[in-house]
């Protein structure tokens, strides 16, 4: 088996660091190789743009999906991209590891999603969700935040963290990954200080750890999270009739959206 | 009245830029000045971390808060950071011009949050939600999407519109801006291609200008989205008995989330 954490923190020594690198270690030990994109530390360029296409379809008028699809086709891609492609198809498990920054993913992982699922290449209108590319293969994210569990509850003052993990959980199904309940950790730092400036804290952010290590040990065994797919909807994607409409809105309390 | 469009996109000539420029020339018309950050245009770098904190509160230890706490006190933020904070506090209207990338902003956007709305300087543990510094001015999203209205319904294969833009309005809201229902642009570049290639499109198109145009000789007349405040959450931050818990969730069905 092969994992591939994608990493995104700008602090080796942050917990998110500590959570990787006992991710790593933990996996290896289960038999896994593991390989690390570090975002930050191999400088990812999150923004999608015109300096990413030499060779452009149009070199008049940028559109990003056309110029993706046309790289793809062309074998133009950024080295970046296709070195991140590869990396997702040697995987079987992807951990994305980072910290809740304004109620979602660091921007240098959320360009990591502009670029890095080229259109064409890895999608296209009918290659997506329980047909996607990249069915078979098992994500989860592994989120650190600030704020106390209980004010990300639904209704609570940090929001509900089950909405706020929706964008990212349905980009990785629309990729036909199956997406495991993500693994969390509340109260990490609320004010950016280091995570072992005092002595609860440090207790509180170990017991995480042990927690996910011994959570890795079944991972492959987890039921994914439940989504719709194409049986699910009609010609113009509507709901059919009795189809689910709470998506995998359900790894936390139980409830259903609707 | 003065309003800021932050706006999002690769492309000047884009169907995002046309709406730029429209809703730029007809708040002109109605008597605002307005500023427009470009973030593409002027380069804007989205990634948080240590290389925009020359004077280091920690040096050997990058946190992204700490370091944001003590450049706003210091009066060291980077010169970016301190001129997007300026047009906002200039602002009685930020509008957000983006197409919606992976179910949520491009990441130039979202760097934008991680970036300019800085601890310490902007908000903290009680300068927050109906406390925030930003209370007084609106905010709405203008957001384009290729595919089409009926595939963002509950549990259209697109997702859920309301569902996917939760965190942005959700980040708006923590910073104290009244924010308003999005306006929506579906079906505008499916697979990237300029988006007046068809007569259907461009008319339809030019019909979501008109009515983006209309929409804002009102914007101020509007009612703001609904969003719990501090009188609804308890001391661990849960709803109260009897408070809301489905947020701003109702801009477009009336449904609320439980």
């Amino acid at each position: 088996m092969h994992a591939l954490i994608v990493f995104a923190h700008p602090e080796p020594a942050s917990f998110n660091g500590t959570l990787k690198d006992a991710a790593a270690t933990r996996l290896e030990a289960l038999g896994y190789t593991v390989e690390v994109s570090d975002l930050y530390g191999e400088a990812f360029d999150p923004v999608e743009g015109a300096a990413h296409f030499a060779d452009r379809q149009d070199p008049d008028h940028f559109a990003a999906l056309a110029e993706q699809r046309h790289a793809g086709q062309k074998g133009t891609l950024p080295v970046d991209v296709r070195r991140e492609i590869a990396r997702i198809e040697r995987a079987e498990l992807v951990i994305f590891q980072f910290p809740l920054w304004w109620h979602a993913q660091p921007a240098i992982l959320k360009g990591w999603f502009d670029r890095v699922f080229v259109n064409g290449l890895l999608y296209s209108g009918s290659k997506r969700y329980d047909r996607g590319v990249f069915r078979g293969k098992r994500a989860v994210l592994s989120v650190t935040t600030g704020a106390p569990e209980t004010s990300f509850a639904p209704g609570g003052r940090s929001g509900d963290i089950e909405l706020l993990l929706w964008p990212i959980h349905y980009s990785l199904n629309y990729m036909g990954f199956s997406v495991l309940p993500p693994f969390l950790t509340f109260g990490v730092a609320g004010h950016g200080y280091r995570y072992d400036d005092d002595q609860e804290k440090a207790l509180r952010l170990n017991a995480s750890r042990t927690t996910w290590e011994v959570r890795l040990e079944t991972l492959l065994q987890e039921a994914p999270l439940p989504f719709p797919g194409w049986n699910d909807w009609d010609e113009a994607g509507l709901p059919r009739p009795g189809a689910p409409v709470d998506g995998a809105l359900r790894f936390r309390t139980g409830r259903a959206l609707q």
